[in-house]
C-alpha cells in the first residue's frame, strides 16, 4: 500500500469538502491581550482575538504570571516523572487540595488536560464498575465520547437535555446494576445548560451515579467560580464534577473532585493518569494562583456576562442570527463550511479580527458557525468594530438576517 | 449499588497485595537537583532522587529556565484554546520545526503529553488505514496499546525484539494489506534496546510502516540527541519517531516526527490532538530551548554514561542484582511487591535517598523492582551513600546477591 498517496487522499478530499483546517499561528502579547500578532507565510499582522477560551483572560493576569515565575525560580521547569514515579511535586496537591475546597469535594484528582481527565475518568469508572452501564448525553465532548467507548461498557445515549429520555432509558436497565450518568453544564457550541437539577433527581431515582463536565462553566460560574452547579446549590448531590484549568483558569490541565475513594480509584487504576509525566509544578502554581483568585474576586465574572450581553444585543440589532443561550458563548450562524471559512478569512484579512471558523467534526454538517467568546479584556471600541465588521459582510455575501429582536 | 463501597473495596484489596501506591511528594530546589524535600504528613525531610526520567537534570537548565520566563512575560500563561481555535502559538511552529530538523523529518506535531501523542498517533494512523493491522511490540507501553486498542484495528503481538517472530507474523499478513509495526527503541523498565535496523528491514520486507517511540531516548543518544535512530544512522528509514518532551528534554510534551502528509493526517483527524487545549507557549519555549541545547551539547549524554557505568560497576562489586542491559536505565531486582516497598521505605526513611519501588501493572507481578536513572547530576559521593544503602539493605534482610563480576 502507498501510505503516502493515502494521507494525501485523505487531505486532499477534507480541501474539497472546506474541512481542511488551517491555524492561525499567533504570538499573545501579555498585558495586551485579545491583542495578538498573527504569523504568515508572508510577514505578521496584528489582530484581536474573539474565540479563544481564555474565557476571563486570567492567562495574562499578574497574579497567576507571578506565581508562574516564582515556581519556575524555586522548582524549576518539569516535575520529571509520573506521579507515581518521582513527579508529585508539593504544588500538585496543594492544587488538588484547593480544587476539592472549590467543589465542596472530599478530594480531587488532577490530569494533563481536560480531554484525559474525560477519557481516563470515564474510562476507568465504566469498566471498573463490573457491568456498568453509561448515560451519554447525545451532544457530549469527544473527550467524554472517546473515554465511555475506552471502557468498553454499554453505553446508552439520550436526548440532548432530555430528561425525560433519561428517565425512560434508566428504567430500562436493571435496577441493581451500576448505572453512570455523564453530561455537561455549558455545552461549548450551541453554549445552552444543562437541566443539572432534574438530571440529577432522575438519576438518584434510579440509583445512578452522575458524572458532570463543567469545563466551559468553572472559574465563570457561582459565587466562588465553581460552575453552575455551585451557582445552582448542586454540588453535592454529584458524584464527579469534572472540570479545566485551561479555559477561565488560562493555563492547561484537567481535574475531577469527588468523594476519597473515588479520587483514590480513578488515581490507583486510571492508565491516562498511571502512565504519562505530571503537570510542571509552574503550571500547577499558575492555575493555583488562578483558582484562588477566581475564587475570591466577582470582578471578572460580571465583566465577561456584561461584555456579552452588550455583544449580544449588537448582533441582534443588526439581525445577525446567533444562537440565544443563558451562557457566554455566542455562536453565529452560517450553516456552510466554505462560507465560514470565508467570512472568518474576510474578518481577519480586512479588519485583523480573528474569529476561528468551527466545521465538521466540531459540530455536524450545516451548523457551521463562528463561535465569539467576548470577554473582561474586549474594551466598547472591540465591539463596535466586530459587529460593524460583521454587519458589512453580512451586506456584502447577501447572508440570512433575522428580525431586530430589540 | 454501593459504589463508594466498591471503590473501597477494590483499594482494599491493592493494600493487601502490597500494590497500592503511595506517592512522594516532593518540592525540587532549582539548582540543587537531585536534593528535593519530600512533604510528609508529620512534616519534612530532604531526599536525593534517584528514580526521576529527567534524566539529564535539562528541567533546571538555566537556557531553559530562562527561555520559558521570557515566554511567560511576552505571551502569558495559557495558549487559550486548541490548536484550531486561537491555541496555536508561534512558539508551537518553532518547536515543531525544530523537532522535525532534530530527526531529519519534514514536519513534527506537538501533543499535550507522550501519552497522548501515542494514543493519538497510533489511535488514528490504524484506524484510519483501511483495514490495517497493527504488529506490536509485547511489552509496548501502556500508551502504544491504548492506542492500538483504541483504533479497533486488528492486532498482533510479537514476542518482544525477536525479529523473527515479526517477521513470520507479517508473512501470515495478506501482502496487500496496510501494515504498521509499532516498538520502542529503550524499553524503559529493563532498559534494554530494540534491533532497529533488523525490524525496519523485515518491516521494508513485507511493505509495512514502522512507528518507533523513542522517549526514553531522545535528548540521551545520538550526536544531537536525535534518539538510538539517529545513533544508528536509521531514522530516514522510520515512517513515524515518537518521542517526548517531558523526561530527557525536561519539560512536558509529546510529539510524532514523520512526512508532511502524514503529520498533517494525523493533526486533521485524531480525536486527542484536536480537542484539547494546547500547550502553554512557555512550555513550549523551555521545549525549544532545551532541544536546541542537546543538539550542540554532548556534556550531558556523556556524563549521564559516565554516571550509569559507575553506579552499574559499584552495583556489580556488592553483587546486588541488576538488569544488564546497553542503556542509562539501571533496574534493581527485588521481584516482590511489599518487599519492593519495604526496601524503598527503608531508603527513604533512614538514608533520605528516593528510589520509588515499581510494581504491578507497570512490571509483571514477581519482577518487581527498584529503577535507578543515574545522571549528570549525581556526585561520586551521592553514588557512594546510594549503593553503600543497598548494600546495607541487603545484608540486613538476607536478600539474593550475585557473585560479583568484577
Amino acid at each position: 500500500m502507498d501510505y503516502e498517496a493515502h494521507f494525501q487522499a485523505a487531505l486532499d478530499g477534507l480541501k474539497e469538502r472546506g474541512n481542511y483546517r488551517v491555524f492561525a499561528e499567533l504570538q499573545r502579547h501579555k498585558g495586551q491581550y485579545p491583542r495578538a500578532t498573527r504569523h504568515t507565510d508572508t510577514g505578521t499582522q496584528e489582530v484581536t482575538v474573539w474565540c479563544s477560551n481564555d474565557y476571563l483572560g486570567m492567562g495574562q493576569h499578574p497574579a497567576v504570571i507571578e506565581a508562574m515565575h516564582d515556581e519556575l525560580d524555586r522548582s524549576g521547569a518539569g516535575a520529571g516523572g509520573t506521579r507515581n514515579i518521582s513527579g508529585t511535586m508539593h504544588v500538585h496537591r496543594q492544587l488538588e487540595i484547593e480544587l476539592a475546597d472549590l467543589h465542596g469535594k472530599e478530594d480531587a484528582l488532577l490530569f494533563t488536560s481536560g480531554y484525559v481527565s474525560n477519557w481516563a475518568a470515564l474510562g476507568t469508572l465504566a469498566a471498573k464498575l463490573p457491568n456498568c452501564v453509561v448515560l451519554s448525553d447525545a451532544l457530549n465532548h469527544a473527550s467524554m465520547i472517546e473515554g465511555i467507548r475506552h471502557s468498553r461498557a454499554e453505553c446508552l445515549k439520550f436526548r440532548h437535555n432530555d430528561v425525560e429520555d433519561l428517565d425512560r432509558l434508566l428504567s430500562s436497565v436493571e435496577p441493581g446494576r451500576p448505572k453512570l450518568v455523564a453530561f455537561e453544564s455549558v455545552y461549548s457550541m450551541d453554549g445552552d445548560i444543562a437541566p443539572i437539577k432534574d438530571i440529577i433527581e432522575v438519576a438518584e431515582k434510579h440509583g445512578a451515579m452522575t458524572y458532570i463536565d463543567e469545563v466551559h462553566a468553572v472559574g465563570m460560574y457561582g459565587p466562588r467560580g465553581g460552575g453552575v452547579a455551585e451557582r445552582e446549590g448542586l454540588m453535592d448531590r454529584l458524584t464527579v464534577i469534572e472540570g479545566t484549568l485551561g479555559k477561565a483558569f488560562g493555563v492547561v490541565g484537567g481535574y475531577i473532585a469527588g468523594s476519597r475513594a473515588m479520587c483514590d480509584f480513578v488515581r490507583s487504576f486510571a492508565s491516562g493518569f498511571i502512565f504519562t509525566t505530571a503537570l510542571p509544578p509552574a503550571i500547577a502554581a499558575g492555575a493555583l494562583a488562578s483558582v484562588r483568585h477566581l475564587k475570591a474576586s466577582p470582578f471578572e465574572r460580571k465583566r465577561q456576562q456584561e461584555r456579552v450581553a452588550k455583544v449580544r444585543s449588537a448582533l441582534r440589532a443588526m439581525g445577525i442570527p446567533q444562537i440565544e443561550n443563558p451562557s457566554h458563548i455566542i455562536p453565529v450562524m452560517v450553516g456552510d463550511a466554505k462560507k465560514a471559512k470565508m467570512i472568518s478569512d474576510w474578518l481577519m484579512e480586512n479588519h485583523g479580527i480573528y474569529v476561528q471558523p468551527i466545521n465538521y467534526p466540531t459540530v455536524p454538517v450545516g451548523t457551521e458557525r463562528l463561535r465569539i467568546t467576548p470577554g473582561p479584556v474586549h474594551s466598547d471600541d472591540d465591539i463596535d468594530r466586530l459587529v460593524k465588521a460583521l454587519s458589512d459582510i453580512w451586506g456584502q455575501c447577501a447572508l440570512h438576517r433575522i428580525e431586530a429582536a430589540a
